[in-house]
């Protein structure tokens, strides 16, 4: 594997789940990245990617260098042939260029704008990175996707399942703010990937880009979707159709033991940071049902296992 | 000994000035804490106590992973059953769980409100770390306490003392702005576990918390407080009982040759960072008599033997 | 070597390029930094001179730990004998003897106030760091000076030259800000150095500090001085003499076909980051004449030549 950009870059996700499950076992492997070196450029806040990323990194015996873009380097420009001479300092095309000469794999996060949906559809900084980077691009949260996290969830169910084809609901719910779809397009696309029955629920209005979600099930109805569940997954999420608006925060969205009762005493997932008693009430997430801080656990060897098949593309 | 959340969790300080200072003799022990990872979170600024902690990580071999929460993570709520529909974004529940599967040991920097005493005093940040973690817990200066700092003091008097039972003053000292009382906090602790004669001095309003206090001598005559001084420790601090504000900043009190002739040639003892002319005049800083950049090099090896202690314990 | 402050702390340049050529064919030294620690402080933005000196430390070994001063530190004072009674909390006196405890190198960048051109021209924080610290001091990039870069260039040419006595041109470049002389000082002080024919142009009133340029030969036609370069080495500065000022924008000074086209099919240099279509077209950018990415990867054999000679010399 060259790059991890998006879920699409798995190429057999049966095996990668069955690997990372066995790294979990036996995590300290420091001879596969002695000498290495991974870049973290955030472009926006992080606490679990960056951590887990680190710690992933540590444990396959890679250096890491954490540059926060927003307060320590200079502000990018993306647009090809403009005059840079506004707020800008420096092209992408070189800081990509540089950046690869210092690193031997670079992750970066960096989230949408929600307000310019072509831009944010083509994900400028990534696709950057990608476009002039020489070396391997990991995604940590770009504007449209989470591919770390989705892998993390994968290997989380995979964990948790009690049956062979499990339900899987992933649920909107309410939220203050206006956020990202990135940790839901990538949790769609990987249950699409996924042998089990999946099932998306959201109030009108709140469909997700038709092109992420093509033929998964829509229910409109969040208690019909729940019924029988052995996973709901929960998520905010701002509107796609009227672009980066919170058209909604209905309170009979959060998810309480109402909704959990309906279910097969699913487990509660969510890709933290999550605002209890908006998204989820206590009462689900300090139950026994709630296997979030199992999911987090995962994103180290998600990540770990990522970077783990770009060294070993590297040294082909 | 599991966390190091204040001077209390020592066992015995005469057992641990030895064996700070001989491991200050040789500080490299990379085999304690190798493939162990320390998480430093900071919740305000930090120059020594960062670059200590770290270089002590360092001297035991294991990684560090720094996090600055107020410009790369998320704002964290501490209460219980809240509502979290204004500006934090994460449960302190969560994140501590979580932080805990990244990190073998979490180093924790969270100043006081100074306007809410209850809310300081219930120390919020590093309660709730304490409270959900799964793994150690170590104090890098609470709202009420820092006893990494009274530790590097109890080790410097150690090394500097020239009697057996010296005389140690701690003297308040004027400040521009409102300062905690975590620093006095520890020392005035730390010295009631030393075989010291221990006078505390301030001007009348100065009170610090009596629960801490206890029956150690109070002067509020300056002068009289350093005749015969071995040790003058100066700090300023705001109001306790007027909680965080700056009711005097009488020039008196600011440390001169004048309190110093009063001593035993007593040496001058500061956690640093110490405003010039203010706190101390630069005759007093800048003489014989100065130890604080001796003290501030014994943050290393207070650091390093509790993280020592905390792996020990890890081990058994 | 003690400290590397300036240009003129290289003892032999062609020793030093050869090298450092040398050394980036096998950069792996870890063995030469074992156990050794470097600070770096940042007084302003970083990337390539976070990143590159970040990987030469790695390279050899070391570890490094990176401390924003502008929002993880203390503000510092810098003038003797002041009352510290205003926003400064602790003095370049205490910092620096005390950070030399925890750093066997301390590496720094500050740039220049552009307002105050005595206080730029003592270096304030730079030669405050070197007064008070006890271990060496490495400039990444002070308020006159950017030896590191100078370094890097001076390599970057060896390596693309193609006569024993190429000519290089220093050309000044509009710009929208107000930029400090660092980078183009210390270039001028290596070609100084260096046996090559070196000339400098800019319009009327960019003259740069003239005893930095001495007898420097200084032209101010443009095209005139670019006839048969081989390398032009472009950079906006502000006025010095009109000091900090921005005095002329003139576009027809951005470096295009037509500025190259009197060249020697000349190489194309720049310290980076850089406007494009202000300071440079992408018509030259872009082209095979630009060896702005190599000359960037070469500050990692700048930073690492600079730290081995220095760990060198803590050895004897």
């Amino acid at each position: 594997m060259k790059h991890y950009l998006s879920v699409n870059d798995i190429d057999s996700l049966n095996h990668w789940v069955k690997e990372a499950l066995k790294l979990k076992q036996q995590p300290i492997q420091r001879e596969i990245g002695a000498g290495k070196t991974l870049g973290l450029l955030f472009f926006n806040n992080s606490l679990r990617t960056r951590l887990s990323t680190q710690k992933a990194a540590m444990n396959l015996g890679m250096e890491s260098i954490v540059m926060n873009f927003n307060n320590e380097g200079w502000a990018l420009e993306f647009e090809e042939g403009v005059v840079m001479d506004q707020g800008k300092s420096e092209h992408i095309k070189e800081a990509a260029q540089v950046i690869s000469q210092y690193c031997d794999i670079i992750a970066i996060r960096a989230f949408p704008t929600l307000t310019d949906k072509e831009k944010d559809r083509a994900e400028e900084v990534l696709s950057g990175f990608k476009k002039y980077a020489s070396v391997p691009i990991v995604n940590m949260e770009s504007s449209i996707g989470h591919p770390l996290q989705a892998l993390a969830d994968a290997i989380t169910i995979e964990e948790y399942k009690t049956k062979e084809r499990p339900k899987v609901v992933l649920s909107w719910a309410p939220h203050p703010r206006a956020l990202p779809h990135a940790v839901a397009n990538s949790f769609v696309q990987m249950m699409q990937k996924s042998d089990v029955d999946f099932v998306i629920t959201h109030p009108k209005g709140y469909e997700l880009d038709p092109e992420i979600t093509k033929d998964s099930k829509i229910e409109t109805d969040q208690m019909n979707a729940f019924q029988n569940a052995d996973f709901v997954y929960v998520k905010n999420w701002s509107s796609f159709k009227d672009y980066g608006k919170v058209i909604n925060q209905d309170p009979n969205w959060t998810i309480s033991n109402k909704q959990m009762s309906q279910t097969n005493k699913a487990k509660f997932m969510h890709c933290l940071p999550v605002r209890r008693n908006v998204v989820v009430a206590d009462e689900v997430l300090d139950s026994d049902q709630s296997i979030v801080i199992h999911q987090a656990n995962n994103r180290t060897y998600s990540a770990q296992l990522v970077l783990k098949k770009i060294l070993e593309g590297l040294k082909k």
